[in-house]
Parts: C-alpha cells; structure tokens; sequence
C-alpha cells in the first residue's frame, strides 16, 4: 500500500494508472474505520483494478458548533487495516494541502437539502459536494462507493455526479450494523455506556413503522409516531428528526408508495446518531 | 471528424481513447467560429492526440436582459471549419442534454468576480464555470485552451482549476485581432458599418495607455484617462468600463507594478464589445 499526502503525487499516479486503463475503485471517508468502511472497500476491491481510500475530515462540512475538532481519529488503526483491506492506495491529505487558501469556488446544492440532516446543518452538504467534486477529481474514480446510513448525502452524490456529468457510477453500499442493530460509526465511540444500550431503539423503531408498514399502515403521520413514541419511551435520546420522504428525490409525500425512505437523528450526551430504512411500497 | 450530440456517447469515446493512453486537448466555444478560435484549435492539434472542440451556446451565463436568443449561430459553416482544422470529434449538444432539469447543483465563483464584466454581468461567472465543469468532466481533457480576449473568464477558470483540483491543464492563447487591431469576436458581425470603423478605437486606446506607460506613466487614475478621453471622442460607444488590476487575481492597485491588466468594455448599438491588454510593469 503506496501512503499519499500531496494531491500532485497521487493524481500523478493515478493518471499513470488511468493511461494504461486500469479501473479505479474510491472510497472516501473521514477515517476512524469500522466494518461499515471495511465493507466498502471490499466491495471496491472485487470490482476495480486499483482501490483508492482516502481519509480527510472536512472542515468544510461541520457547522461552527458541531464536532470537527472533536471527531475521531486515529491513523495508525486505520492504516492497519486498510493495508490489511488491500487498499492499493492510501490518501490522507492535511486541511492545509486541500485548502491551501479560502477557496473562491464552490460547489453548492439546492435540493433535497432543507430535510433530514440539511435542517439542522445549514450549509453542510455545501461542504460535502465541495470536497467530494475535489476528491473525484483527484482520484478520477471509475467506480464511487458510499454507505447508506448516509443516505441524504447518497442521494446527494446522485445529484452531484448527474448534474455535473461525472465520469463515475455511484455504489450505494447497505448499512452494517452491531449484533444489536445498531448502525456502524465511528461517532459511536461516544456514547456512554448506557446511551449505547439505548442506542438500539433507533433500529428498534424503524423495525417497528416497517412492521407496521408490511401490515398495511399507509399513514405516514402514524408511522413517525410509532418511532416518536418508541425512542422517547426507551432512551433518554433527544429526537432531532423523523422523517418518511421519497426517495431518492428526497420529497415529502401524503401517501406511502414506491420507494420510500424513513429517516431518524437523536441526540445523546455528546454524540448525534442518524439512521433509516429504506422500503418500497407494493 | 465524429460529431456527438449525446453526452453519454462523447463520454465513453472519451474514456475509450484514454484508456488507450491518448491525450485530449480541449476547445469549449459557443460556436460562430472566428481565426481566434481556429488558433485555439491549431495549438490543440499540435500538442494532443485528440482535439474535441464543443459548440454549445450555454443559457446559464446570459442574463435575462442579454443577447441569448440573438448570439450568432452558424453550425454548418462551424463545422466545416472545424472539420478543414482536423477536429477529431465535435461535440455539439442541445440545451436540453446540457441541462434535462433545472440544476440541482451549481458551482459558483466568489472571488475576481466584482469587477470588469461580473460587475455589469450578475451571475454570469457562476454560469460559465458550472458549464464548464460539465463539459471538463464529459470531455476530461488533457489540456484546455481560452483566448485572453476573455481575460477575466481565463483567470477565473485558472481559479476553477485549481481550487477544485481538475487534472487539466489551462492553456491561455493570445488574441487574435483583425488587420487595424480590432479584437476577433463572434459578436463583430453586429456592429454598423461606421460602428465597426470606430470600434478600432478600443484597440487604439490599449495601445495609447500601454505608449503612456512606457514613456514612465505609472498613475492608474491617468492611464484610465487616456482611454476613457480617446474611446468618447473616437466613437459612439458607451464605456462599460475601464480597469486597471493586477493579474490574474485581478486586485485593484494604486501604483502599477508586476503584471497588470487593462480592460475595457464598450456598448455599442446593439452589441458590446471587450478587449484588453496584458502588461509587465518593470
């Protein structure tokens, strides 16, 4: 596994890579690995010749109260397994080589963004379609894999490369979870040890508006409340939102049919979570 | 010559042919070729495997009250032009390939953009290079070439690059002016007999403020003068502007040093012309 940091030395090597037609396979994280991330590069490794993972926290993307400077990290871990992963090559530029000044272009999107995470963090898919459009043209990627838990910022990238032309399909990778249900990330170091048991009432509930969905509740207001009621009762969680929109347009819908995504955010101590399902309606 | 109208169809070629290690040198035009873009396209030939030379009129850099439905369209005469210059393939998409919906996704520019033709242009910047990231990622060209009559578009799409880190290299190309210096435009054929007669003026005027520097004139305030003084007493047209900034970041200044640029923009009937000089300051 060849390490980058300079943006000049791995787009070199990757247009080296790209001249001798070698298929080049992304995933771009923000580090502190888990399975989630390890799934994606498996998947990356079976279908690509070379597999690029990058590791950059964004500042870009964190609002001015949220947890840049607290997200973790920690390289040496991640450098383990991305090797043991048979990453080919790994990115991990400073803040410093990706915004060597305040940038004066920007790239901005004006849908799907005032729902779900978009309410509550203004300005924050500005951010992620910024860096995003950096690191596609850094790596050139045939093939861009990103995990469902996020699925705004999928149905975002969606946009992103269909609006700009991007020479590079999307793989949407399904969510992985604990034992328990709980999705994977890497903010769930930060729960206290009884939030964490807790923490499964988001999985929890969405199974519950999914059962309540396979026997015939049509009434997306009922649904929300099923999960309102199931998270206020079993965790001391603050509900940010619960959502149920199209999906993938990210639309808000009277009643339930097609493709549809029921979303979740609660807010422990010191950790926000997020989680959905997404289900297609006979 | 090929000619593609479907993106899809220009973008696999496009990969084919660089799979194959071939490089790709770029002439993104709005058509009613002039020798200014033929010049683009003879050093495209000399330097690239491949020349894609694109003719799109792009709707998102006309301001409501600007020359859209009226700017020159020729693409039987373009074409055979492009073809007698040994333009590999030609990409000539329709509005509604380039834009199937309204954009969700925009790229924007927030600097270099107050002054010149963004002052009297609101918006047109954003345009131009949200067109222009598109077509980089359809064509994914080796080497791009702008003539400097755009000044402003070549420094701005300089901060494009790299800002967002596009593997391309810009190739700025010097103006290509008609025998008594009036600059080459598609937009030329709209002026009056007597208009055109005086539209040398603009070139005049250049030459005036660059003799005045040379003679050790090193006052902005009066350089503008000189133009400003010349364009009204030798024509009808209607000073846009006349700037003096640094270049390329295109920074007001007070004394003249390094290098500048001089740029002037004049309306006419029914047209507006720009033109301008590039000068190093010892």
């Amino acid at each position: 596994m060849k390490i980058f940091t300079a943006i000049k030395d791995i787009q070199t090597e990757i247009l080296k890579q790209k001249s001798l037609g070698k298929s080049i396979g992304f995933v771009p994280t923000m580090g502190f690995l888990h399975e989630g991330h390890l799934t994606l590069i498996n998947k990356a490794r079976q279908a690509n010749d070379i597999v690029v993972l990058s590791i950059f926290v964004n500042p870009l993307q964190f609002g001015p109260n949220e947890d840049f400077s607290t997200y973790p990290r920690d390289f040496e871990r991640d450098s383990a397994l991305a090797e043991s992963e048979k990453v080919d090559f790994l990115f991990c530029p400073s803040v410093e080589e990706m915004y060597p000044n305040e940038p004066s272009i920007k790239v901005i999107v004006q849908e799907r963004t005032d729902v779900l995470c978009g309410k509550s963090r203004p300005g924050h898919f500005d951010g992620v379609v910024t860096v995003v459009s950096k690191l596609f043209h850094i790596i050139m990627p045939t093939r861009a894999y990103f995990g469902k838990k996020d699925a705004q910022q999928v149905a975002v990238i969606e946009g992103l490369i269909s609006d700009l032309n991007f020479p590079i399909e999307l793989i949407a990778v399904d969510i992985v979870r604990e034992k328990d249900g709980l999705a994977k990330s890497s903010r769930n170091v930060f729960l206290l040890p009884e939030e964490r048991q807790q923490a499964v009432v988001l999985y929890k509930s969405l199974n519950a508006a999914k059962a309540a969905i396979d026997q015939g509740e049509r009434n997306s207001s009922r649904l929300m409340g099923i999960i309102q009621e199931m998270i206020t009762s079993e965790s001391n969680g603050k509900i940010d939102y619960v959502e149920i929109l199209t999906y993938p347009r990210l639309m808000p819908l009277e009643k339930l049919e097609g493709r549809i995504i029921i979303a979740l955010a609660v807010k422990f101590t010191t950790v926000r979570l997020i989680d959905n399902f997404i289900v297609d309606i006979d």
